[in-house]
C-alpha cells in the first residue's frame, strides 16, 4: 500500500532499483493539454545520477516513455503512463547486501515489515523511484504554469556548514538555480558547497544540508481547512522523499523564540485585492493559500552510503562491519532539487482541481 | 474535503468554534475494546481551555458523547461517534470579525476559498477542532498501549528562549510532563517557561515555542515504503496541527551539518534481535519504524490573536486596525501537548492496523 | 471500515439500532446553499417507520438536527454534521436475539466477522441506518436540482406478483409516487400492492418487489471511464441498501435475450444537441451520463423477520426455532423509495462534482 | 480519476486500445507469494481476442511483462507493476470514427466528458482495458487459493434464448467451461449456443447473455455492515465491466415475487460451524459473506459493434449512418466470462485482506 498520491491528480509508481523499469501512471490530467515525452525529460535530467562531477557517476539516461492518456498531442484525460527502464544496474555491488543491514538505510525495517526484501540497490527504497516522480511533476508544474502562472524554483540553501540566505525567495529563477552544479543561486556559497563537497568525497564520507523551495504565484484558496491543509499536504510530500529530516515554511522553527506582535504579517491593500505586509506565514494561513509565495525548507541528511567501514549486524543478528561499495552522491541536496519541486507541484495541482470544484 | 484522516482507522470530524457541537466518527475501531467516555475525557481535560491560569480563560467542559459503537462497555467494530457540544460561546465577542480580516489567522483566506465564512470565533478554523482529535486519539493511545505496550507522551521543551533538552526521550513519564501547568518535564526550564509566559501576558503579546513527542516502544515495520512513510504520514498529522510551522523527527536540521561517518546509527545486536548505537533516525529507516524511540519535534507559532492593535483590511479591501477581544492562550504549547500526542497515536494505530494485515 | 461513501461529496455514518443516535457527516458540500432541517425533514418522513398502516407500528420521530456546516442558513464549504436522536426503541424484544441467529439477518454474519455483536434491533445492520443517508442524500438532491434541475423520482414498480410498467419513466411525478402509501404511481396496481401486502400480513408473512428510480435530466458526462463508471458507482449505492438483491438500468437482463440491431439506441440530432430515439441504455454509454434519462431498477427481498417459527440454531450452534417478534413491515418497498432516490442523489452530486474539477 | 480499484488490494491501469500499451500496478499483493509471467496468462489467454472461431479475428498475444514487486520468483509486498504491448492494432479502421457516433458506445459521452477523445478502436472505452484487470485478478486467484481454497469459476449460462441452469453452482469445474468455445459447461447448451452466435454472425448482428460466477469456498465474515457491503463492491466491480447492464446475486430479481418464508434459508448445524439448508442468500447475508458459496448474474447486452448500417450523428450534430468495421465478437460473452472472474476475485481478496487487520 502507499504507492499513490493525490485526491484527484493522482500518481501512482511502482518500481526497484535493479528490476526491470519504473512505472508510474498519472490519473486526473486534465484533457487538452499538450504533453510529449519532451516536457519530462528536462526535469529528469536535472535527477538522474551522473549529470556532474558532484554526484554519483551510475550512468542512467532515465529516459520516459509516455504509454497512455495523450493523443495526437493532447491529453485525453484519462491516465498518463510513463515508463522509466532501468540499464546501468550493477546488482553484483550489492551481493553483500543480501546478509548484512546497511546504517541509514531501510534493509533492517523492509525485513521487519515484509520478511524479506530484494537487496539489490535498496530495491523499492532506492531514491530512484523519485525519476517516476519527477516526471508526474513535470505535468503538475505544466498545469500550474498555464492555469495559474505559477514558477515552483527550488535550490539548496545549506551544505553542511555552508548556509546561504535569499534576501526574496520569489525572485530566485531556475537560470540562477541551474547556473552550478550544487544548484545554489548565490555563486560564493555554490562554490564553497562544491569545495565542500569535494573533500567531503576526497574523504570518504557524506554531508547533508538544506534545501527550499518557492511557489509564485498561487492563487489564494487551495487547501483544506483540517486535516488537508496545505500545509500538511507539503510537509507529508517532502517527509516522503527518502531522507528528509525536517520541514518548515514560513518562519519555521524560528517562530518558536518570535513574540505575536512580531511574528504577525499584517494586511495591507494591494492593487489586485489584499497582502500581507510580511511573509512570515510563508504563504499559508490556516492551511489555505494566501496568495503570497509558498516557501518551505528541508532538512536532508547525510548520504547514508558512505565507503567508510560502519559497524552494523547480520540478518541473522551477528555483528559485523560494512563499507558501502556501490556509487553514491557524497551530498543529496543538488538532485534533491527538482525531486522537491515536484512533490511541490504534485500537491499544489491536486488542491488547485479540488478548488476548481468549488468556483 | 479533507475532513477524514487515516486509511483503515479514521477520523472524519465536523464542527465549529460557536456552532452546537462538534462531532467525530472514528472508523476502523477494532471490535472487543473495552471503552467508555471515561477513556476519553483525561486527554480532553488537558486540552480544554481554563485548566490553569496561563491558559485561556474560555470555560468548557469539553464533555465527550459517545453516540455509537459501543455495546455493553466493548467496542462492536462499527463506528464509533463521539459528540462534544459547545457551551460558553460568546459570539458577541468576534461581531468585529465579520468584516475584518485578524493577521496571522484564516479569516482572509476562508474568505478566498469559500467566498465567505462563519466568523464566530474562527468558525471551522478554531483550535476547538482539535477536541475530537484528541477524543479519538485517546482511542487510539488505548489500543496501542494494549496491543504493542506503546506510550506515547509529549511535553513541552521551548517557550521562546527558554529551552530544556531531555538526555533520553524515552524516559520522560507523563507525570513528570503534568507537574507543572506549562508541561515541561525540567522543572526548572518550567518555572521560567512559566515567568515568561506571565510576563508576555502582561505585555499583552503571546509567545511561540516547541513540542515534544516521543512514542515507546514502537513495534519495527511500521510504515510504507514510498509516500505513506511513517515519517511522511506523522509530519502530515502534525502539521495538519492550527499554528505548527515546522516538523523534524530524530537529529532534524541538526543533520543538514553532519557528516554521514557521524549521523548515522551502527546497527548492534540487543537482546531481543537488533537495535541501533544511537538514535539519530527517530526511529524510522526508509519511513518505516525501526523498533527504536520515535521521537519528534514541533514549531508552534506565537499566538495570532493578541489584545494590541495591528493593521489589517476589511473584506471590501479597506485599511483598518483590529486588536484581538475574545479569550486566548498567551502561549499555545501546553495545551498543544495532547493534540499532538493525539495525532502521533493516529498515524501509528493507522499503521499497525494495516501491518497487521501483512502478518 | 467502509463507513463513507463519495469521492468529493463524502458520506460518513455512525450509529445502531438501539444506541443513543445516528450520526452522518457529510463533506464536500458546496458553499452558499441554503439550508436548513426543514430541507431533511420531508425525506425522513418519506422513510420513517409509522407513517402509514402498511409499514410497521414503530415510532420514530426521525427529527434531523444540524450540527455544523450551516451559518446563517447558509452551507459554509466545511462539513454537515446531522444527527438523528433514537427514541422508540424496545430493545426487550430483541433478548432472545443474543443467542440465536434470524435466518436472513445478518446476526450469524456480524458474529463471524467482529466476534461478538449489538443484537438489539440488528445493530449496526438495521435499516435505520439509512435514515443519516436519506438526510445526506436531501442535501444531495438540493444541489442537483438548483445546478441541473435535476429529479429524482422513485417508485414501486412490483410486489410480489403485481407489476406495473410505465411508458415513460421521465414523467412520473413525485406526486403520483406519493398519492398512495404503497408510492406506485399506478392507481391500479397500487391499490392490487397495498391488499397484497394486507393480505400477506394477515398470513404472517412479507413480500418481495422491485423498486424503480428515475434522473431527469442529468447532464451528459458524468463518470468514469473505467472502474468508476456511473452504472458502476450507482449500482454499488443501491446494493449498499439492505435486502438489495440485484440491479439494472435500462433494457437490463433482458438485453440477454436482445439483438444488437434491436438494443442499439440510434443518435439523432435533438434541439439542444443529441439525443438518442430509444433509452435502452438508460441514460448510461460506456459508464458515462448521456443526458437521456438515467433509469435503473432493484429487487427487494422479502423482509427476512417474519412472526412465523423459523429453524436456526445457536450461537453454539444448537438447533432451534425463532419467531421474530419486534415490529416489521411486511413489504419492504414503500419506505425503500426515498432510499434509493437518496443513493441515486448521493452518486449523480459527487460525479457532477468531480466533473466541474475538469470543465 | 477512477483508474484505480480497491482498498488495500489495489489495481489502477492505463491504456488505450491503439496506443503503445496497457499498464497495471497492483499494490498491496502480500509478501512471499510465487509469482511469474506464467501465472497471469492463462486468464490473459481466455480473454484474448482471437481464441477460437466464434471471436474476433483481432489477434493479440496479450502477453504481461512484470516490471517489479517480484524478486528471486517471490513478491515483495512491493508494487506489481504489469505491462502488456497493443500489437495488432489498426488504427485505420476507425477513422470514420473521428467524426461519428458508434450507437451504443461511449464515442458521444467521452467527447460531452472531455472535449474530445482518441476514436481510435474506443481508445480507453475499449473492452481490451479489462486485459490488465485479467492479469490483476490471477494475482488475486491465487492468493486466494492458497489463503483459503477458494474457487472462482464464471460460466455462461444463457446466450439470447438459449438458457442453462445449473443445480448446484459450486459443483461447475473449470474444466466443464473451457471444453467449449463458449465457455458453457452444459453441453447440449453449449451447442445451441454456437450455432446462435455462428447464424447472428452471418447475420451481420450480435446477440447478449447473461454469464454467472461462483466463488467457494469463501471464508465468513467478509464484506463491511454499511457502504461497503461485499454485494454491493462485487456489484459495482461488475458493472465496471463494459456491455454489463444488470447484477444479481443469490434469488436475485426472482426474490421480487417472493415470501420471507419461502425466500430465507434456515440456518442448520454443520461439521465445521454452521451452514443454510438453501443458499437463496447467494453466500452474503447483511452485505457479509457467510460461508456459503457466492453466486452471481450479470446480464451482458448484445456488442453494440455490427456491421449493420445504423443511424447515427457527426460530432456537429449532422445526421449519417455507419456499419462498424473493425474486428468484433458476435456475442461478448464467452470471453467475459474471465473478466467477471477476475473482479469477483479483486473484491475478495481486498475484503479478505481488509479482514485480516481485524483477527
Amino acid at each position: 500500500m502507499g504507492n499513490t498520491f493525490g485526491r484527484v491528480f493522482r500518481v501512482t509508481t511502482a518500481g526497484e532499483s535493479h528490476g526491470p523499469a519504473y512505472v508510474g501512471i498519472v490519473d486526473g490530467v486534465p484533457p487538452g493539454l499538450e504533453l510529449s515525452e519532451e516536457d519530462l525529460q528536462p526535469d529528469l535530467d536535472r535527477r538522474r545520477p551522473g549529470q556532474s562531477k558532484i554526484t554519483t557517476p551510475r550512468s542512467e539516461a532515465d529516459t520516459a516513455e509516455i504509454l497512455s492518456g495523450v493523443f495526437e498531442g493532447r491529453t485525453t484525460g484519462t491516465p498518463v503512463a510513463i515508463l522509466i527502464r532501468n540499464r546501468d544496474a550493477r546488482s553484483k555491488d550489492y551481493e553483500e547486501l543480501r546478509d548484512k543491514y546497511r546504517p541509514g538505510h531501510a534493509d533492517f525495517t523492509f525485513d521487519q515489515k515484509f520478511g524479506f526484501r530484494d537487496h539489490r540497490g535498496g530495491g523499492r527504497s532506492s531514491a530512484r523511484e523519485t525519476s517516476v516522480r519527477v516526471a508526474a511533476g513535470a505535468i503538475a508544474k505544466k498545469i500550474l504554469l498555464q492555469r495559474y502562472g505559477t514558477q515552483i524554483v527550488g535550490w539548496v540553501s545549506q551544505v553542511g556548514d555552508v548556509q546561504t540566505a535569499v534576501d526574496d525567495p520569489a525572485t530566485v529563477t531556475q537560470e540562477q538555480v541551474e547556473a552550478t552544479p550544487v544548484r545554489c543561486p548565490d555563486p560564493d556559497a555554490a562554490a564553497r558547497m562544491i569545495a565542500l563537497i569535494e573533500e567531503i568525497r576526497k574523504d570518504r564520507d557524506s554531508i547533508g544540508g538544506i534545501a527550499q523551495v518557492c511557489a509564485h504565484p498561487v492563487p489564494a484558496g487551495l487547501g483544506e481547512p483540517v486535516f488537508d491543509k496545505l500545509k500538511a499536504d507539503l510537509a507529508k510530500a517532502l517527509l516522503s522523499l527518502p531522507a528528509v529530516l525536517g520541514f518548515e515554511y514560513g518562519a519555521g522553527f524560528a517562530a518558536a523564540a518570535a513574540r505575536g506582535s512580531e511574528n504577525n504579517d499584517a494586511f495591507i491593500p494591494a492593487e489586485d485585492g489584499v497582502r500581507t505586509r510580511t511573509n512570515r506565514h510563508g504563504g499559508m494561513l490556516g492551511g489555505i493559500s494566501s496568495g503570497m509565495p509558498i516557501v518551505l525548507r528541508c532538512a536532508v541528511k547525510p548520504t547514508s552510503s558512505i565507503p567508510r567501514e560502519q559497524d552494523t549486524v547480520t540478518r541473522s543478528g551477528e555483528p559485523a562491519t560494512i563499507a558501502t561499495k556501490g556509487r553514491h552522491d557524497p551530498c543529496l541536496l543538488p538532485r534533491f532539487v527538482p525531486m522537491a519541486e515536484a512533490m511541490v507541484a504534485l500537491v499544489l495541482v491536486d488542491h488547485a482541481l479540488r478548488q476548481e470544484m468549488r468556483s
